[in-house]
């Protein structure tokens, strides 16, 4: 288990290295390997990452549900540093819709 | 923008405050009333959620693209916690997987 | 059952039925109401199909898987629909595909 | 362009066609090596090409999409052959529905 501390270092170092491996040489780097085969190539990752995500919440299997989710948001901070954004602005956007009530909240989005 | 220490309270006061809005009146909040539906309908989220995240994504809207990103790992939190687990459950894989490299990480999960 | 003709016919006038549908009264027709609301509500449509399908499958519940497919395939050929093309260009395209064994169409797809 | 006959007796060989397949030697058939993977590879490969069907239409690209709903179909009816049905009970479903106008047909679904 992460402390409070090291989970919020742990995703400023994740935002981080995934952007400056988004350019790295493709033999040296997965996320560089993945992102020279184009914008597609990542969301198509995301998309199968979700659809694990779902098939190991069916098996109702916690471990692999979270192993799945982990990469879900993995390739998710990716195609944020694709487009130039980092998992703080995902927290801060969580954080902006946290004071209001998740019924007011659902309402204002429609 | 989030603080480093805001950052990581905000994780874990949303996988509190999602947990216990789970078993809630379904009429007081969004959590509450998406898990009266079922397992299913949290899993229809997280797909939709993931496809609106690729629209975004391929209209090249980062702002919309961060906005998706936020209601998508939302949603894998609904889903978390239905299964009695936490996002801290999730940055300690993501931090168990930061040691090794991309490439060697990747071969290891095949 | 549809019998081979019957079957022909059916996905002949669907697509002919869609394509009428699509700039119909949104208030007469679901397939009108849907295009209504533009290119990403049908995607999101084929989406959420195709995750109602994997959980349909994941149930083992054959009726369901049936009646899933049968939305997914429905809202693919609005899709068609949207973008000009009929059924019948993906039907001929799976018959351009069947002269070639499995494996030797998978490579020449690479 | 197949013809109308064509069209009918296509989709009831490729029904037998993969149903035959399913169960062949993984090294002699796509379906067979993707079947021998088991019932989850069959369901990444739909998702898969779900979100290849929304990317090539996002491109706008009607040709990639004919391609990527012809892929998608397929591995359809790979999953249908693996619950034992066949295109044909997709096709009569469709047909069911046919009888009821748009709107009827979606409230009672509902």
């Amino acid at each position: 288990m992460t402390s409070d501390s090291g989970a919020a270092a742990l995703l400023e170092r994740l935002g981080e290295t995934i952007a400056a491996r988004l350019k790295a040489d493709p033999a040296s780097s997965y996320v560089a390997s993945l992102a020279a085969k184009g914008h597609d190539a990542i969301l198509k990752k995301v998309a199968e990452e979700a659809a694990e995500t779902l098939l190991a919440s069916k098996d109702g299997d916690k471990l692999h549900l979270i192993r799945e989710t982990a990469d879900l948001w993995f390739h998710c901070m990716v195609l944020l540093a694709w487009h130039g954004a980092q998992p703080a602005d995902v927290l801060a956007e969580l954080e902006r819709r946290e004071g209001t009530s998740g019924i007011a909240e659902k309402q204002s989005r429609k």
